[in-house]
């Protein structure tokens, strides 16, 4: 999409502790309230053995500061840095170029 | 880091076909060949049932697009598109601010 609008990646890389405590619940539901905020674009997740990358895609950044200011991500980032989390970074970057690869016969 | 200076990241994320055929081999040594790039700041690969994520981060745009052009980076491209990959989408976004928590105790 050479012309296509700017967006905004949010890339959260994170390990987690030994403690599950509700984890993958709170990591759903909050996948599922991201979809529903206005701006959202689309999620990608993948965790392994504990390291985990998250790439959130957002309209614009204020979309990101009003999903980030949400109440109920509020609590669950509450417990991320209390229980779930031992190290994370959050990074916001705008989307300058892409392109992609579909091979349907694989 | 609000007043770094700013630096990109390129967002590859893929789904794998069943193909192996040396894939883990050339996947480590294309990180240990980024690595030494001039620009180069770090990557960060998670993979998943087939689904990954590797988040490279770079000084400029001039050192991604040297990367994209190196001469093994573009035979192990070749491959990724032939063998490897049955989609693929990489994204270069500029970071305009992150931020992180480290818990040394958990």
């Amino acid at each position: 999409m050479p012309d296509a609008k700017p967006y905004y990646a949010v890339i959260f890389t994170s390990e987690r502790t030994e403690i599950d405590d509700g984890y993958d619940a709170a990591a759903e539901r909050m996948v599922e309230l991201a979809a529903e905020q206005p701006g959202f674009l689309g999620v990608e997740s993948v965790r392994q053995d504990g390291t985990g990358i998250t790439v959130s895609y957002w309209e614009s950044e204020e979309a990101i500061r009003n999903w980030k200011r949400h109440v109920k991500h509020l609590e669950a980032q509450r417990l991320g840095r209390e229980r779930w989390y031992r190290r994370f970074r959050v990074r916001v970057a705008r989307v300058e170029r892409e392109y992609s690869l579909e091979v349907p016969s694989k």
